[in-house]
């Protein structure tokens, strides 16, 4: 009951955040190629953003699968986690519109290193309330992905001043490696 | 369970969808019929947006309903589909603006092209789950309707170059041949 | 579990409906009272829309409630009452934004006509479906309080043009009519 | 499930408009620390309403989870509550546009007011419904904790006139007031 009533939520954010998204890409006055050639930036940024909101929208769904009990700490962690991802929109409108620029850039890294760190929150309240022997904690087991991720976000954000085409790969690269749901929990579960 | 959530996040997104689609239509200054003329061709491609969006959700519930279990692949495809579904309000702005130019009308074909395919990946994905001699395997059969859509969509695109008002009259037609829910599975369904 | 998704769907789209009403209401630059004072009658005109909006959710949650079954009919009949609802936050703020003018008074009691014929429509498809013996064909009964908002509103629409508020106040009279839940149904149901 | 589609309204409601709060948060057109710092009081006010959002969507959930029958008052009652909250995005805006102003804090605290009358009224209508000996009455008891924010909203909107500073540090009293979820309703319902 708590638990559906706050993935209907979560997922009512996360299904706003990437239709708000498109938002950004603003109808041009023009009708020829010229018109769409300014919007190519604004529409990559777009797809990576699209892929992470995509990415969490699955994850979470496998998290919260693993879950049985929800306690006012998981509502909380949750809505911190939909606090970062709901500044998203605004670093995927102002990196795009601005050409992957650094501060912008880096701008994006940075909110997407809190959302990571807020979801790891969630995580661990999640695993605190199942119990350290729950199939959840060892599916997880020592998280390295996650922390891997953080790491480059880390490395992103500083790199994004020196040339900022390395911190817009580091993102994708990110992205790819999350791509694959994560499978962990999927199998555990199976078991 | 899990595929309740998938079916409420996709009603979310296309539900908002359907409403981004209306922010096209923006509030005139006057308060004549003057002020609404210009309004037309965009309130035009607003209904058939409209439409082609209420199939999609149609249909989906159709093929989600005859789906029993879900996995990653499908998730993603999901995913896949709604992506190109995103862009829908903004093709739909732009062919309205610009009263069905050249250009726009053929992009809002290759929008609703990929949408096509993604849909048909999504329905292969649950088909393999779901095994070859599934319901919904029987019900979609060789997806002749799926087909002529895509030869339709296909046909559109260049010849909206030519006249552009064929471009249009195809995209109507596509979606009178699909105005009518699939009896196919729905038909199978009660057997 | 067809009908839990036409109830999320529909809720989906009245849910951001009435949320989209809001963006009407234009933050002002100014930080005194001269700058909110051309806002009152967009607020005015908010108001009545979130109640015509609460009006139609609220009916049909009732409706909905008294069905057992939903056929492709009703899906399309839902989808098509969606379709007008969705046309209120525009005639909405055209109202508002031109201080009740004639013709914008007359289109805003023309979208709430037709979203009324499309209930009806609506409420037939459901009652076909479930039968004339059913509960809800007894509940609905005559359906006298349809028919004098459908009158209502046939006369508000051309007396727009001879005094703006006889329609405005028409408008006001149909939402009080329905204010009070559709306690027909509601006590049929409890029987 | 006439419970279910009311939280399922409620929370898609409220979902929307912590989406829509973000979009008073315009992105800038220059890619520099310079660019981003007339959005500061923006993005505090953002922060300060997204936290509001929340603590109502907990106690909603709360107060909703200790509710076993709706009746049409407590539906009414229900949109009621969302009607004020539906203003939030606005005044939200139009403080962080004028910089914590005295007329826009006055009316950010006005529309909170509203609204903590607004659930009371909902509480209240709930508890009518499930009778004074349930135990929602019970864990509800004096509502000590509301009638300190409504004191604490009361006494704010005049002294936004006086000194500013002082009805946003009560706003943000209040805040962290509830911050922490309905503990009372919580524990007396695991007894």
């Amino acid at each position: 009951m708590t638990k559906g009533r706050l993935e209907a939520f979560s997922d009512g954010v996360v299904a706003i955040l990437i239709t708000i998204l498109v938002l950004e890409l603003k109808v041009p006055h023009g009708a020829d190629l010229e018109a769409l050639r300014p919007l190519l930036p604004v529409f990559l940024t777009y797809v990576l953003s699209f892929i992470y909101l995509g990415i969490y929208w699955n994850n979470h769904h496998h998290l919260l699968h693993a879950t049985t009990r929800v306690n006012g700490r998981i509502l909380w962690a949750n809505l911190h986690l939909l606090f970062w991802l709901s500044l998203v929109p605004f670093t995927t409108g102002w990196m795009g519109e601005n050409h992957f620029a650094p501060l912008p850039s880096a701008a994006y890294g940075a909110v997407l290193l809190l959302a990571a760190v807020a979801y790891t929150i969630l995580q661990r309240a999640i695993i605190a309330e199942q119990g350290p022997g729950s199939r959840l904690a060892a599916a997880v087991g020592g998280d390295r992905k996650g922390k891997v991720s953080l790491a480059l976000y880390l490395a992103a954000i500083p790199l994004a001043f020196v040339r900022e085409w390395i911190a817009d790969a580091l993102y994708v690269a990110v992205a790819l490696l999350w791509l694959v749901p994560d499978r962990r929990i999927e199998a555990r579960l199976r078991e």
